[in-house]
């Protein structure tokens, strides 16, 4: 088992020699044995494991019995432990989402935190090949294209990774116990278990019975050959949306040559430009993609309703993403400490603004988002602050060597004169960081020296 | 439903302006509803509707009463009607396939004949949205890439075309129903039924129940959506194949650049190398892809077996195909007479020999496969002849306007002298009309007085 976890590593490049790794550790089977195998493969990978816990405060003595055993655990394999006590009840019923929902949320954001903190870059988290087999069956049966039959990854931006993916829950309880591992409850508890029940008690046990005694890892292989598709797919998008696709300050353009594009990789280019300028995929279907399609064909300046007040005009046979300007938005300055930027979400304009502080420089994947921005922490004395431009307003560009006028700059740039007071202008204290989705300031760059970052994303709302 | 079925027909492309359409019919309610609603289109479409069924003698008197039926069908509504009694358990048995399997080829063998010597041009099909839900479970289960999860396709190389793969069973008998047509048994007895009744009568009401009442629709939609994704990913692959692979007398070669390929197309280049060098995929897995790539990365002459008497070889880093030469064949000369011809498949030497007489030669996908040519068949006198090369063998090579020396053209394309028995020399009565796999002749290529093509199909045998 532990060399089937290692080859599963190895293969699939999930960990580096020196990677320093936080475990979810719920005190179920699954994630008990992730983490004895990863502690078993410490010398082999030289890796640093420590161990986080979140009592989700559901189930009483339960969950404080859980916790008191994944600390035990932690405790006698001498690995660093963190746990928090989450009232998930409270936040479920506060952001009216379900417990599952909830749990997940606030699991993750804590061990985002724990990792960014404590210098971690890596999260291992204990999905198993049966969950795998299970979530493609519910994807499928929901209604995907091959981006769902992909099921789970092994390996997920934010250094996410899923060692034991590679081994069925069979093997797990095996694992736990030929190595007298007396793990609490099952991990299922924190999820959306009613359907997955029906999925793991009912339809794969008949299918194993009627026509596939291997069903899990049938299931598995074909996720994986997916992957490989998919990632092509995934990658021929990605090179021929940075040929194809601009920004300006209130549109993103998709040229009318995209749409010469094979159907696969068109359809692909439309979901991610609306990704790209609204920051979510919610409510966006087939239908919208069609919809596009169809409206490239019309040279008539015509306008279409996609969903999330966005709209897609046809201007000489490109295809501009705008917001429908009945809604009123405020651009009133927005001042926020230091001390409170993590973590943290705010509203500016049209914009959702996001403030993530990352302790640890490797290992990040920097986006090529024109408004996701990454700057030196350190840099920020007191506070930040987002407002409009102003009158005699400078700043100095990234590779440039002098203050440059913000008028001058937004000349260059052509942007309208009326559209001028819709670009957020990012301040550090009182010195001009960003214009958002334009210019970035040489002075607040990452730098060798860099020792903290503030990664900030700009999501325009819907 | 009519106009469902025109819709589908014409975003899908199955039928144009002036096609002669043979209609599979089985007297079961999806045919009986496929052949009413293509005659309600006929003016639509400009189309000429025919029917084929085929009394496979498995159940007497039923089916001689599905014969009757369907003839009185066809003559209501004044379609031609062919008709072909078959002995499907006698053929079952001689070639030891299973009667489903006997079944289809017989079936498909007889619309072929008619199709082609009554000058239709395309073959129409019955299957349905539950066959196409059934058939995308079944492969899952079985276990495949997203070729299998493409489904049945609503149209095939060889005319084929599945106009009501759009509705649904329970539409399918509602047609029936409101236009008191009072089909026949359903077609289910023709076909593996064990395993698709299981998916048909437990799996998919389960899941309509318990997970999504639009299942049908919902995995026909994913269908539709993965295979826009399969077309691109295999257009890639036959585009790369084209730069990066040849073939010599006796070997396919795969360039060493291939491998720098996305996996998601090297693999696929694999794969479609295996298939053009042996003419079938079967024993040809997964595994025996991988091992063609990690022996790409190796440099020292090494050879691995792969299945079907194949082995792969690395030259330089480039991948040969080669048949193993441990078995000895015969090339012993073949004659077959013009009148013997069609559907007829001989043996010669390496080679699995196929012939095929077209009468119709609008709509013929001509194949792009050295081993795969087509000749005007009128200019056959008597018969047809393979034999080993002859000493001062001639032929007028293609575009050329003097006869030149078989010899001469062996020693232009370096052909090794031990290697030019192998080839394959094809004759018209007397005269050479293809040096397989290199050259074809002028004399006998298509033109446009050719009224009848035939089609030859070398394969290699494993």
């Amino acid at each position: 088992m532990r060399d089937k976890v290692r080859d599963f590593i190895i293969e699939n490049k999930l960990i580096e020699k020196g990677d320093k790794i936080l475990v979810a550790l719920s005190g179920g089977p699954d994630s008990v044995c992730l983490l004895n195998v990863l502690y078993s493969l410490k010398e082999d990978f030289n890796i640093i494991i420590g161990a986080a816990h979140v009592n989700h405060m559901l189930r009483g003595d339960e969950a404080l019995a859980d916790e008191e055993y994944s600390k035990s655990l932690c405790k006698n394999l001498d690995i660093e432990f963190y746990v928090k006590k989450i009232d998930i009840d409270k936040i479920s019923k506060e952001k009216n989402i379900s417990h599952e929902m909830a749990g997940r949320e606030e699991r993750y954001k804590f061990f985002e935190t724990i990792k960014n903190h404590h210098g971690y870059n890596k999260i291992a988290v204990a999905h198993n090949a049966n969950d795998q087999a299970e979530t493609i069956i519910m994807n499928m049966m929901r209604g995907t294209g091959i981006e769902g039959l992909c099921g789970i990854r092994s390996k997920r931006e934010g250094g996410i990774i899923r060692p034991i993916l590679c081994l069925s829950r069979e093997e797990v309880e095996l694992y736990c116990s030929s190595n007298n591992l007396e793990p609490r409850i099952d991990k299922s508890n924190l999820e959306n278990i009613y359907s997955r029940n029906k999925v793991r008690l009912d339809i794969i046990p008949y299918m194993k019975e009627n026509f596939n005694k291997d069903i899990i890892n049938t299931l598995n292989r074909m996720a994986n050959l997916i992957q490989v598709d998919n990632d092509f797919l995934e990658k021929e998008t990605s090179d021929n949306f940075k040929v194809y696709c601009s920004n300006t300050s209130d549109a993103l353009i998709i040229s009318k040559e995209a749409f010469n594009l094979d159907r696969a990789i068109i359809s692909r280019i439309i979901r991610k430009a609306f990704f790209e300028f609204t920051g979510k995929y919610s409510n966006f279907e087939m239908k919208h993609i069609y919809d596009v399609i169809e409206l490239s064909k019309n040279t008539t300046n015509k306008r279409i309703d996609l969903t999330n007040n966005v709209l897609a005009e046809n201007i000489y046979g490109d295809i501009y993403l705008k917001l429908k300007d009945n809604i009123i938005r405020e651009y009133k300055e927005v001042v926020i400490n230091k001390g409170e930027l993590d973590n943290t979400d705010i509203c500016y304009g049209n914009y959702n603004v996001r403030f993530n502080i990352i302790r640890n420089k490797n290992n990040i994947d920097f986006s090529k988002n024109v408004l996701i921005k990454y700057f030196d922490y350190d840099k920020i004395e007191e506070r930040l602050v987002i407002r409009k431009r102003r009158n005699g307003d400078k700043m100095l560009p990234l590779g440039m060597k002098g203050n440059k006028k913000v008028k001058d700059i937004f000349m260059d740039l052509k942007i309208p004169v009326d559209e001028r007071d819709k670009i957020p202008v990012l301040c550090f204290d009182n010195e001009i960081a960003w214009l958002v989705a334009h210019k970035v300031s040489e002075k607040f760059k990452i730098t060798k020296e860099t020792k903290n970052i503030i990664k900030i994303t700009f999501a325009r709302k819907g």
